[in-house]
Protein backbone atom coordinates (compact mmCIF):
# COMPACT_ATOMS: atom_id res chain seq x y z
CA UNK A 1 0.00 0.00 0.00
CA UNK A 2 1.64 3.51 -1.63
CA UNK A 3 2.04 5.93 1.24
CA UNK A 4 -0.08 9.25 0.78
CA UNK A 5 2.73 12.65 0.35
CA UNK A 6 3.21 13.18 3.63
CA UNK A 7 3.47 10.27 5.39
CA UNK A 8 6.08 9.42 2.38
CA UNK A 9 7.90 12.97 3.37
CA UNK A 10 8.19 12.34 7.04
CA UNK A 11 9.26 8.64 6.11
CA UNK A 12 12.41 9.83 4.39
CA UNK A 13 15.18 10.25 5.92
CA UNK A 14 19.04 9.91 4.33
CA UNK A 15 20.13 6.49 4.72
CA UNK A 16 23.50 6.04 5.40
CA UNK A 17 23.37 2.14 6.45
CA UNK A 18 21.77 -0.32 4.06
CA UNK A 19 20.53 -3.78 4.78
CA UNK A 20 21.27 -6.66 2.85
CA UNK A 21 18.05 -7.10 1.47
CA UNK A 22 17.67 -6.80 -1.91
CA UNK A 23 15.33 -4.19 -3.86
CA UNK A 24 13.19 -4.61 -6.60
CA UNK A 25 14.89 -2.92 -10.05
CA UNK A 26 11.12 -2.69 -11.29
CA UNK A 27 9.69 -0.79 -8.46
CA UNK A 28 12.67 1.57 -8.67
CA UNK A 29 12.47 1.96 -12.43
CA UNK A 30 8.78 2.97 -11.61
CA UNK A 31 10.05 5.81 -9.32
CA UNK A 32 11.84 7.17 -12.13
CA UNK A 33 8.99 7.26 -13.77
CA UNK A 34 7.28 9.07 -11.63
CA UNK A 35 10.74 11.48 -11.51
CA UNK A 36 10.29 11.87 -14.98
CA UNK A 37 6.63 13.35 -14.59
CA UNK A 38 8.24 16.63 -12.43
CA UNK A 39 8.04 19.86 -14.30
CA UNK A 40 11.07 21.13 -16.13
CA UNK A 41 12.02 24.34 -16.56
CA UNK A 42 10.53 25.13 -20.90
CA UNK A 43 9.89 21.48 -20.17
CA UNK A 44 13.43 21.14 -22.12
CA UNK A 45 13.03 17.85 -19.76
CA UNK A 46 17.18 18.36 -20.04
CA UNK A 47 17.85 15.22 -17.65
CA UNK A 48 18.98 11.23 -17.65
CA UNK A 49 18.43 9.10 -15.32
CA UNK A 50 21.34 5.87 -14.62
CA UNK A 51 19.62 3.11 -12.55
CA UNK A 52 23.31 1.27 -11.72
CA UNK A 53 22.03 -2.23 -11.37
CA UNK A 54 25.35 -4.21 -11.88
CA UNK A 55 27.49 -4.98 -9.17
CA UNK A 56 30.71 -4.00 -10.82
CA UNK A 57 29.58 -0.38 -11.55
CA UNK A 58 28.06 0.04 -8.57
CA UNK A 59 31.74 -0.96 -6.79
CA UNK A 60 33.22 1.65 -9.23
CA UNK A 61 30.90 3.98 -8.06
CA UNK A 62 30.85 3.69 -4.50
CA UNK A 63 34.99 4.44 -4.55
CA UNK A 64 34.40 7.54 -6.88
CA UNK A 65 31.85 8.21 -3.93
CA UNK A 66 34.96 8.07 -1.47
CA UNK A 67 34.00 4.80 -0.30
CA UNK A 68 31.03 6.81 1.83
CA UNK A 69 28.80 3.72 3.89
CA UNK A 70 25.87 5.20 1.89
CA UNK A 71 27.35 4.38 -1.77
CA UNK A 72 29.21 1.35 -0.41
CA UNK A 73 26.06 -0.56 1.08
CA UNK A 74 23.49 0.57 -1.56
CA UNK A 75 21.86 -2.33 -3.22
CA UNK A 76 21.44 0.16 -6.37
CA UNK A 77 22.01 3.73 -7.16
CA UNK A 78 20.63 6.35 -9.44
CA UNK A 79 22.86 8.59 -10.98
CA UNK A 80 21.16 12.12 -12.13
CA UNK A 81 22.34 13.99 -14.86
CA UNK A 82 21.65 16.91 -16.60
CA UNK A 83 21.96 17.47 -20.59
CA UNK A 84 21.93 20.87 -21.15
CA UNK A 85 23.75 20.08 -24.21
CA UNK A 86 20.33 18.86 -25.42
CA UNK A 87 18.39 21.53 -25.09
CA UNK A 88 17.96 22.05 -29.45
CA UNK A 89 16.77 18.48 -29.54
CA UNK A 90 14.52 18.63 -26.61
CA UNK A 91 12.99 21.87 -27.50
CA UNK A 92 12.85 20.29 -31.14
CA UNK A 93 11.08 17.47 -29.43
CA UNK A 94 8.19 19.64 -28.22
CA UNK A 95 7.78 21.11 -31.39
CA UNK A 96 6.88 17.81 -32.65
CA UNK A 97 4.75 16.91 -30.35
CA UNK A 98 3.09 20.46 -30.84
CA UNK A 99 2.26 19.71 -34.31
CA UNK A 100 0.84 16.30 -33.64
CA UNK A 101 -1.47 18.10 -30.92
CA UNK A 102 -2.47 20.89 -33.26
CA UNK A 103 -3.02 18.34 -36.40
CA UNK A 104 -6.36 19.04 -36.80
CA UNK A 105 -8.54 20.06 -39.42
CA UNK A 106 -10.86 22.87 -37.72
CA UNK A 107 -8.63 24.51 -35.28
CA UNK A 108 -10.01 27.13 -33.30
CA UNK A 109 -8.70 30.92 -33.01
CA UNK A 110 -7.82 30.15 -29.96
CA UNK A 111 -6.06 26.90 -30.67
CA UNK A 112 -4.42 28.61 -33.36
CA UNK A 113 -2.92 31.31 -31.33
CA UNK A 114 -1.36 28.76 -28.99
CA UNK A 115 -0.21 26.98 -30.90
CA UNK A 116 1.78 29.38 -32.82
CA UNK A 117 3.26 31.14 -29.48
CA UNK A 118 4.14 27.90 -28.24
CA UNK A 119 6.27 27.19 -31.52
CA UNK A 120 7.19 30.34 -31.42
CA UNK A 121 8.54 29.95 -27.95
CA UNK A 122 10.39 27.00 -29.06
CA UNK A 123 11.70 28.11 -32.27
CA UNK A 124 12.85 31.79 -31.16
CA UNK A 125 13.10 32.31 -27.50
CA UNK A 126 14.60 28.99 -26.40
CA UNK A 127 17.58 29.47 -29.01
CA UNK A 128 17.71 33.14 -27.89
CA UNK A 129 18.21 32.42 -24.02
CA UNK A 130 20.44 28.84 -24.85
CA UNK A 131 22.24 29.90 -27.33
CA UNK A 132 26.15 30.02 -26.47
CA UNK A 133 29.75 30.03 -27.52
CA UNK A 134 32.54 29.07 -24.98
CA UNK A 135 29.98 31.03 -22.17
CA UNK A 136 31.49 34.53 -24.12
CA UNK A 137 27.43 34.91 -26.09
CA UNK A 138 25.98 34.20 -22.68
CA UNK A 139 27.43 37.24 -20.73
CA UNK A 140 27.06 39.30 -23.87
CA UNK A 141 23.66 38.47 -23.42
CA UNK A 142 23.26 39.27 -19.34
CA UNK A 143 24.99 42.95 -20.01
CA UNK A 144 22.68 43.58 -22.44
CA UNK A 145 19.53 42.05 -20.45
CA UNK A 146 20.82 43.95 -18.12
CA UNK A 147 20.93 47.62 -19.65
CA UNK A 148 17.13 46.90 -21.08
CA UNK A 149 16.15 45.39 -17.66
CA UNK A 150 16.71 49.12 -16.50
CA UNK A 151 13.51 50.22 -18.46
CA UNK A 152 11.55 47.05 -18.06
CA UNK A 153 11.25 43.75 -16.63
CA UNK A 154 13.00 41.17 -18.27
CA UNK A 155 14.92 37.59 -18.20
CA UNK A 156 17.80 37.59 -16.83
CA UNK A 157 19.35 33.90 -16.28
CA UNK A 158 21.70 34.03 -19.55
CA UNK A 159 24.67 32.94 -18.93
CA UNK A 160 26.71 29.77 -19.19
CA UNK A 161 26.13 29.15 -15.19
CA UNK A 162 22.84 30.16 -15.05
CA UNK A 163 22.20 27.79 -17.52
CA UNK A 164 23.53 24.80 -15.68
CA UNK A 165 21.59 26.18 -12.43
CA UNK A 166 18.55 26.06 -14.79
CA UNK A 167 19.50 22.35 -15.14
CA UNK A 168 19.98 21.10 -12.53
CA UNK A 169 17.47 22.60 -10.82
CA UNK A 170 15.10 21.29 -12.73
CA UNK A 171 16.79 17.54 -12.20
CA UNK A 172 16.81 18.58 -8.74
CA UNK A 173 12.72 18.43 -8.98
CA UNK A 174 12.70 14.86 -10.47
CA UNK A 175 15.07 13.32 -8.22
CA UNK A 176 12.88 14.55 -5.19
CA UNK A 177 10.05 13.02 -7.14
CA UNK A 178 12.30 10.03 -7.02
CA UNK A 179 12.73 10.21 -3.69
CA UNK A 180 9.50 10.98 -2.53
CA UNK A 181 8.17 7.64 -4.63
CA UNK A 182 11.06 5.73 -3.18
CA UNK A 183 9.29 6.26 0.17
CA UNK A 184 5.85 5.88 -0.63
CA UNK A 185 7.06 2.08 -1.26
CA UNK A 186 8.86 1.52 1.96
CA UNK A 187 12.61 1.70 -0.05
CA UNK A 188 15.01 4.26 1.73
CA UNK A 189 17.55 6.53 -0.35
CA UNK A 190 20.83 9.24 0.26
CA UNK A 191 21.20 12.15 -1.88
CA UNK A 192 24.78 12.41 -2.45
CA UNK A 193 26.82 15.20 -3.81
CA UNK A 194 29.99 14.26 -2.34
CA UNK A 195 31.23 12.21 -5.42
CA UNK A 196 34.23 12.62 -7.80
CA UNK A 197 32.07 13.88 -10.56
CA UNK A 198 34.68 13.86 -13.00
CA UNK A 199 35.42 9.90 -12.56
CA UNK A 200 31.81 8.86 -12.23
CA UNK A 201 31.43 10.56 -15.80
CA UNK A 202 34.09 8.29 -16.61
CA UNK A 203 32.80 5.59 -15.28
CA UNK A 204 29.58 5.97 -17.13
CA UNK A 205 31.11 6.94 -19.88
CA UNK A 206 28.77 10.52 -20.53
CA UNK A 207 29.56 13.20 -22.35
CA UNK A 208 31.32 16.25 -22.26
CA UNK A 209 28.15 18.46 -21.74
CA UNK A 210 27.05 16.42 -19.31
CA UNK A 211 26.66 16.78 -15.58
CA UNK A 212 26.35 14.63 -12.50
CA UNK A 213 23.34 16.07 -10.60
CA UNK A 214 23.32 13.74 -7.94
CA UNK A 215 23.92 10.44 -6.97
CA UNK A 216 20.97 8.83 -5.20
CA UNK A 217 21.73 5.56 -3.21
CA UNK A 218 18.82 2.93 -3.06
CA UNK A 219 18.47 -0.08 -0.44
CA UNK A 220 16.33 -0.67 2.77
CA UNK A 221 17.48 1.16 5.93
CA UNK A 222 19.39 0.05 8.61
CA UNK A 223 18.73 1.23 11.99
CA UNK A 224 21.76 2.81 12.42
CA UNK A 225 22.07 4.15 8.91
CA UNK A 226 19.98 7.00 10.03
CA UNK A 227 22.28 9.45 11.82
CA UNK A 228 20.09 10.49 14.89
CA UNK A 229 17.11 12.18 14.88
CA UNK A 230 16.15 14.72 12.39
CA UNK A 231 17.39 19.17 12.37
CA UNK A 232 15.27 21.17 10.67
CA UNK A 233 16.30 25.45 11.33
CA UNK A 234 13.34 26.53 13.36
CA UNK A 235 10.70 27.42 10.56
CA UNK A 236 9.57 30.88 11.24
CA UNK A 237 13.35 31.78 10.41
CA UNK A 238 12.72 29.97 6.70
CA UNK A 239 9.08 30.90 6.46
CA UNK A 240 7.83 34.62 5.91
CA UNK A 241 3.97 35.79 5.02
CA UNK A 242 4.17 38.68 2.77
CA UNK B 1 -8.07 12.77 2.22
CA UNK B 2 -4.38 13.26 1.22
CA UNK B 3 -3.56 11.76 -2.23
CA UNK B 4 -0.92 8.92 -2.34
CA UNK B 5 2.39 9.79 -3.43
CA UNK B 6 2.11 8.43 -7.33
CA UNK B 7 -1.47 9.96 -7.10
CA UNK B 8 -0.39 13.38 -6.68
CA UNK B 9 2.19 13.62 -9.57
CA UNK B 10 0.13 11.92 -11.86
CA UNK B 11 -2.74 14.74 -10.91
CA UNK B 12 0.10 17.59 -10.78
CA UNK B 13 -0.01 20.04 -13.83
CA UNK B 14 1.54 23.25 -14.36
CA UNK B 15 -1.25 25.58 -14.00
CA UNK B 16 -1.49 28.75 -15.90
CA UNK B 17 -4.83 29.74 -15.41
CA UNK B 18 -7.21 29.95 -11.96
CA UNK B 19 -10.19 30.44 -10.93
CA UNK B 20 -11.52 32.95 -8.74
CA UNK B 21 -11.78 30.08 -5.86
CA UNK B 22 -9.64 31.17 -2.80
CA UNK B 23 -7.43 28.83 -0.95
CA UNK B 24 -6.55 28.12 2.44
CA UNK B 25 -3.39 29.51 3.23
CA UNK B 26 -2.43 27.16 6.15
CA UNK B 27 -2.94 24.37 4.13
CA UNK B 28 0.09 26.09 2.28
CA UNK B 29 1.71 26.74 5.06
CA UNK B 30 1.74 23.23 5.77
CA UNK B 31 3.05 22.33 2.59
CA UNK B 32 5.62 24.87 2.99
CA UNK B 33 6.37 22.44 5.92
CA UNK B 34 6.58 19.43 3.59
CA UNK B 35 9.17 21.81 1.66
CA UNK B 36 11.35 22.19 4.25
CA UNK B 37 11.84 18.77 5.32
CA UNK B 38 13.25 17.86 1.92
CA UNK B 39 16.78 16.54 1.87
CA UNK B 40 19.73 19.26 1.35
CA UNK B 41 23.23 19.39 0.55
CA UNK B 42 24.93 19.01 4.08
CA UNK B 43 21.16 19.55 5.67
CA UNK B 44 22.44 23.29 5.23
CA UNK B 45 19.09 24.59 4.80
CA UNK B 46 20.11 27.47 2.37
CA UNK B 47 16.79 28.17 1.51
CA UNK B 48 13.62 30.79 2.72
CA UNK B 49 9.91 30.76 1.63
CA UNK B 50 8.04 33.94 0.88
CA UNK B 51 4.35 32.90 1.07
CA UNK B 52 2.71 36.01 -0.99
CA UNK B 53 -1.03 36.71 0.40
CA UNK B 54 -1.35 40.21 0.10
CA UNK B 55 -2.86 41.30 -2.92
CA UNK B 56 -0.65 44.44 -3.58
CA UNK B 57 2.46 42.30 -3.61
CA UNK B 58 0.67 39.77 -5.61
CA UNK B 59 -0.35 42.46 -7.75
CA UNK B 60 3.83 43.85 -8.11
CA UNK B 61 5.18 40.29 -8.05
CA UNK B 62 2.59 39.57 -11.59
CA UNK B 63 4.12 42.37 -13.08
CA UNK B 64 7.59 41.32 -12.76
CA UNK B 65 6.54 37.89 -13.98
CA UNK B 66 6.10 39.56 -17.38
CA UNK B 67 2.48 39.60 -16.60
CA UNK B 68 2.25 36.03 -17.63
CA UNK B 69 -1.59 34.63 -16.77
CA UNK B 70 -0.19 31.78 -14.20
CA UNK B 71 0.92 34.57 -11.97
CA UNK B 72 -1.79 37.13 -12.73
CA UNK B 73 -4.72 34.67 -11.89
CA UNK B 74 -2.50 32.92 -8.63
CA UNK B 75 -4.32 33.24 -5.98
CA UNK B 76 -1.33 32.63 -3.46
CA UNK B 77 2.76 32.89 -4.93
CA UNK B 78 5.29 31.14 -3.09
CA UNK B 79 8.90 32.53 -3.81
CA UNK B 80 11.71 30.23 -3.31
CA UNK B 81 15.29 31.76 -2.17
CA UNK B 82 18.52 30.39 -1.68
CA UNK B 83 20.55 31.91 0.78
CA UNK B 84 24.25 30.65 -0.21
CA UNK B 85 25.63 33.69 1.91
CA UNK B 86 23.43 32.20 5.47
CA UNK B 87 25.82 28.85 5.45
CA UNK B 88 28.58 29.73 8.36
CA UNK B 89 25.05 30.60 10.51
CA UNK B 90 23.34 26.97 9.16
CA UNK B 91 26.57 24.87 9.93
CA UNK B 92 27.20 26.51 13.12
CA UNK B 93 22.83 25.76 14.03
CA UNK B 94 24.06 22.13 12.97
CA UNK B 95 27.33 22.60 15.27
CA UNK B 96 24.61 23.65 18.38
CA UNK B 97 22.26 20.90 17.54
CA UNK B 98 24.77 18.07 17.52
CA UNK B 99 25.96 19.55 21.19
CA UNK B 100 22.54 18.84 21.91
CA UNK B 101 21.86 15.68 20.90
CA UNK B 102 25.43 14.25 22.48
CA UNK B 103 24.99 16.39 25.52
CA UNK B 104 24.71 13.39 27.66
CA UNK B 105 27.55 12.01 30.29
CA UNK B 106 28.16 8.55 29.10
CA UNK B 107 28.28 8.29 25.48
CA UNK B 108 29.43 5.31 23.71
CA UNK B 109 32.63 4.95 21.70
CA UNK B 110 30.76 5.34 19.02
CA UNK B 111 29.01 8.54 19.33
CA UNK B 112 32.09 10.22 20.44
CA UNK B 113 33.40 9.38 16.82
CA UNK B 114 30.59 10.26 15.50
CA UNK B 115 30.29 13.41 17.02
CA UNK B 116 33.99 14.48 16.30
CA UNK B 117 33.31 13.61 12.26
CA UNK B 118 29.92 15.16 12.20
CA UNK B 119 31.53 18.48 14.37
CA UNK B 120 34.58 18.41 12.10
CA UNK B 121 32.25 18.33 9.12
CA UNK B 122 30.73 21.57 10.06
CA UNK B 123 34.26 23.41 11.27
CA UNK B 124 36.42 22.03 8.73
CA UNK B 125 35.50 20.59 5.55
CA UNK B 126 32.05 23.21 5.03
CA UNK B 127 34.65 26.34 5.22
CA UNK B 128 36.98 24.68 3.00
CA UNK B 129 34.22 24.01 0.69
CA UNK B 130 32.43 27.31 1.41
CA UNK B 131 34.45 30.17 2.17
CA UNK B 132 35.05 32.10 -1.18
CA UNK B 133 36.00 35.69 -1.78
CA UNK B 134 34.76 37.39 -4.57
CA UNK B 135 34.93 34.41 -6.46
CA UNK B 136 38.61 34.06 -6.60
CA UNK B 137 39.41 31.37 -3.81
CA UNK B 138 36.97 29.55 -5.16
CA UNK B 139 38.57 29.31 -8.53
CA UNK B 140 42.15 28.79 -7.20
CA UNK B 141 40.31 25.77 -4.78
CA UNK B 142 39.09 24.44 -8.16
CA UNK B 143 42.57 24.47 -10.08
CA UNK B 144 44.22 23.14 -6.44
CA UNK B 145 41.50 20.02 -6.78
CA UNK B 146 41.93 18.98 -10.31
CA UNK B 147 45.44 18.17 -9.97
CA UNK B 148 45.02 16.13 -6.79
CA UNK B 149 41.74 14.57 -8.45
CA UNK B 150 44.46 13.17 -10.94
CA UNK B 151 45.77 10.81 -8.30
CA UNK B 152 42.85 10.32 -5.90
CA UNK B 153 38.96 10.95 -6.35
CA UNK B 154 38.31 14.53 -5.05
CA UNK B 155 35.12 16.36 -4.60
CA UNK B 156 35.03 19.52 -7.51
CA UNK B 157 32.25 21.96 -6.55
CA UNK B 158 34.35 24.91 -5.35
CA UNK B 159 33.70 27.75 -8.14
CA UNK B 160 31.19 30.41 -6.88
CA UNK B 161 29.12 28.85 -9.61
CA UNK B 162 28.94 25.48 -8.27
CA UNK B 163 27.79 26.54 -5.09
CA UNK B 164 25.08 28.30 -6.61
CA UNK B 165 24.01 24.98 -8.43
CA UNK B 166 24.04 23.27 -4.85
CA UNK B 167 22.04 25.79 -3.20
CA UNK B 168 19.77 25.87 -6.05
CA UNK B 169 19.45 22.20 -6.64
CA UNK B 170 18.81 21.86 -2.53
CA UNK B 171 16.09 24.54 -2.96
CA UNK B 172 14.86 22.19 -6.07
CA UNK B 173 13.88 19.03 -3.65
CA UNK B 174 11.98 21.72 -1.16
CA UNK B 175 9.72 23.41 -4.18
CA UNK B 176 9.17 19.95 -5.39
CA UNK B 177 8.13 18.94 -1.90
CA UNK B 178 5.90 21.78 -2.05
CA UNK B 179 4.04 21.17 -5.39
CA UNK B 180 3.84 17.50 -4.74
CA UNK B 181 1.91 17.65 -1.10
CA UNK B 182 -0.39 20.88 -3.12
CA UNK B 183 -1.47 18.26 -5.46
CA UNK B 184 -2.38 16.16 -2.83
CA UNK B 185 -4.54 18.15 -0.94
CA UNK B 186 -5.92 19.43 -4.54
CA UNK B 187 -4.20 22.66 -4.88
CA UNK B 188 -2.73 23.40 -7.90
CA UNK B 189 0.71 24.95 -8.71
CA UNK B 190 2.98 26.29 -11.31
CA UNK B 191 7.03 26.75 -10.73
CA UNK B 192 7.82 29.70 -12.71
CA UNK B 193 11.52 30.65 -13.86
CA UNK B 194 10.50 33.29 -16.19
CA UNK B 195 10.56 36.37 -14.47
CA UNK B 196 12.76 39.37 -13.27
CA UNK B 197 14.79 37.86 -10.62
CA UNK B 198 16.11 41.32 -9.79
CA UNK B 199 12.44 43.45 -9.49
CA UNK B 200 11.25 40.25 -7.55
CA UNK B 201 14.36 40.57 -5.20
CA UNK B 202 13.49 44.29 -4.73
CA UNK B 203 10.01 43.67 -3.98
CA UNK B 204 10.88 41.26 -1.57
CA UNK B 205 13.88 43.49 -0.10
CA UNK B 206 16.29 40.73 -0.23
CA UNK B 207 19.80 41.13 0.69
CA UNK B 208 22.73 41.07 -2.37
CA UNK B 209 23.63 37.00 -1.29
CA UNK B 210 19.56 36.01 -1.54
CA UNK B 211 18.61 34.64 -5.30
CA UNK B 212 15.60 33.71 -6.50
CA UNK B 213 15.14 29.87 -6.89
CA UNK B 214 11.61 29.92 -8.09
CA UNK B 215 8.37 31.55 -8.14
CA UNK B 216 5.35 29.18 -7.74
CA UNK B 217 1.88 30.65 -8.25
CA UNK B 218 -1.05 28.82 -6.55
CA UNK B 219 -4.79 28.20 -7.05
CA UNK B 220 -7.20 25.61 -8.13
CA UNK B 221 -6.90 25.23 -11.86
CA UNK B 222 -9.26 26.47 -14.56
CA UNK B 223 -10.22 24.09 -17.33
CA UNK B 224 -8.41 26.29 -19.65
CA UNK B 225 -5.26 26.81 -17.49
CA UNK B 226 -3.65 23.09 -18.53
CA UNK B 227 -2.66 23.46 -21.90
CA UNK B 228 -3.22 20.39 -23.30
CA UNK B 229 -1.90 17.01 -22.48
CA UNK B 230 1.44 15.97 -21.15
CA UNK B 231 4.22 15.53 -23.19
CA UNK B 232 7.25 13.62 -21.73
CA UNK B 233 10.34 12.43 -24.01
CA UNK B 234 9.89 8.71 -24.57
CA UNK B 235 10.96 7.26 -21.04
CA UNK B 236 13.43 5.20 -22.84
CA UNK B 237 15.53 7.71 -23.81
CA UNK B 238 15.61 9.16 -20.42
CA UNK B 239 16.29 5.53 -18.68
CA UNK B 240 19.76 4.01 -18.88
CA UNK B 241 20.06 0.66 -16.76
CA UNK B 242 23.78 0.05 -16.28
Amino acid sequence: MEKTVSEAIAYRRSTRVYTDEPIDSNKVKQCLVNASLAPTSSNLQLWEFYHITSKAVLDKIAIACFDQSAAKTAKQLVVVVTRKDLWRKRANANIEFLNKVYDKPDLSERDLKRKKMATNYYKKLIPTIYLDFLGILGYIKFLVFQIVGLFKPIYRQTRLSDMRIVAHKSAGLAAQNFMTSMAAVGYDTCPMEGSDTLRVKQILDLPRGAEINMIISCGIRDDKGIYGPRFRIPFDEVYFEV
